[in-house]
């Protein structure tokens, strides 16, 4: 498919871009009136409002092993166990921030909902919606995903990478190996005040460690002043698509 | 317009996406027989090479005052002439990187052409290729922009926003006000190993400072890593496309 010649953008994609912007407008309104709902529906999208885990079980541990980049880097590595065949008994830690929480993969999805409380929506779309993003770094917001067969966890983490900058990194990993996790592709978007981010890229597994894609920087980055320019209210909205990359593959083919 | 419910990106974003990938891809295919020169075409997008202005006439004393992040504090303000009624007289300093000139906006396109030898290339969308990705930063690698009778900056700019920690910036600008910067939108996308990235904003006038733009965040910021992922062979394929945003308005309307 080629761009529309003469303004650049195709009209359709523009439609599009106008009107994802308009439903996150709404969003962030009708989260004036249902503060107190963690589940609610806007403009036909499901939206899941998300508090930070800054004050849950591990906080005080979290606080006090992420003081400085510094500190963070001797935290035990991932494990990685790619010998085991059957996905469901691949050992797998807490995916969590210091959670030292170990087990197999079958049952981390229980270990999130029971020990850290975390939502679980059901679809292909939803929006996220993180709230009080003016808390202190280290702080993860952090929902799972139930679409397309799977569990996905999608973590939105404020850290301090360099000292005294605050970034927000946002990523989604599949509660699976890292071969289950080739066959899909999410994209996250924020749209507000004229600016519009999208990133799309492949899951990662659980397996692999949050930690090392942050540190990577391979996932959403956003500084302070642009995560405050898509917020409303100290609140913000990520929308969240995932695919499957087969169907990307077969549509290539055809 | 709502996305498609069983699988969260409608079909024709997904071919779309798929598309400009390939076309990213055969760009840096075509790159290799053409070396030598500055603009070819690839798969029907005009492609313009950008060698870093690192080498330009201005890049010794742009070493010299860019040793630190604390040093490039002390550059002068920019200037704001708001209260000139013709755009065409608006006094104007030269956008680019500690360069000393000084004029009216109407001959700010000739001073880049003539003193910096910046390319012009007209037409809606087109694909920066910006080369030798490794330099050392401060490093700025920079095209003009003719399209819908206007003319662009693109400037992407590898700095050290944290010490010892260089990042990619990228930006429009319009050689124009403010006020006539707000006509428009731009869209820079990266499309590379599975991953796509996305910025959409309203160009700044250049009248505003580059700087500010950039020490702000608000453009599309990039980690050496991500880069990287992005890259091929040291040369990064932006894909650039300007429209109007009156048409967004009046769409909005109908």
């Amino acid at each position: 498919m080629r761009l529309n010649g003469s303004r650049g953008i195709p009209a359709h994609q523009q439609r599009y871009a106008l009107c994802f912007g308009a439903v996150l407008d709404l969003i962030h309104l009708r989260f004036q009136h249902y503060k107190a709902k963690r589940v609610f529906s806007a403009a036909g999208q499901l939206v899941c409002v998300v508090n930070p885990t800054h004050s849950l079980k591990y906080a005080p541990t979290l606080c006090a092993a992420a003081q400085t980049s510094t500190e963070r880097g001797i935290l035990p590595p991932c494990h990685h166990h790619e010998a085991v065949h059957d996905p469901e008994l691949v050992p797998c830690m807490c995916p969590l921030f210091s959670c030292p929480w170990e087990g197999h993969l079958e049952v981390v999805v229980s270990h999130l909902r029971q020990t850290h409380h975390i939502n679980i929506l059901q679809g292909a779309e939803i929006v996220f919606l993180a709230t009080d993003m003016h808390l202190p770094a280290p702080t993860d917001w952090i929902i799972m995903h139930s679409c397309l067969g799977h569990q996905f966890l999608l973590v939105l983490r404020k850290q301090e990478k360099y000292e005294g900058h605050p970034q927000f990194f946002a990523t989604m990993m599949l509660i699976g190996t890292p071969t289950q996790a080739d066959n899909f592709t999410y994209r996250l978007e924020l749209n507000r005040n004229q600016r519009r981010l999208k990133w799309e890229a492949t899951p990662r597994s659980v397996l692999e460690c949050v930690d090392s894609v942050i540190s990577d920087g391979d996932c959403l980055v956003l500084n302070t002043s642009l995560a405050q320019l898509f917020s409303d209210n100290g609140s913000l909205a990520i929308g969240i698509a995932i695919t499957t990359s087969k169907v990307h593959n077969s549509e290539a083919e055809m």
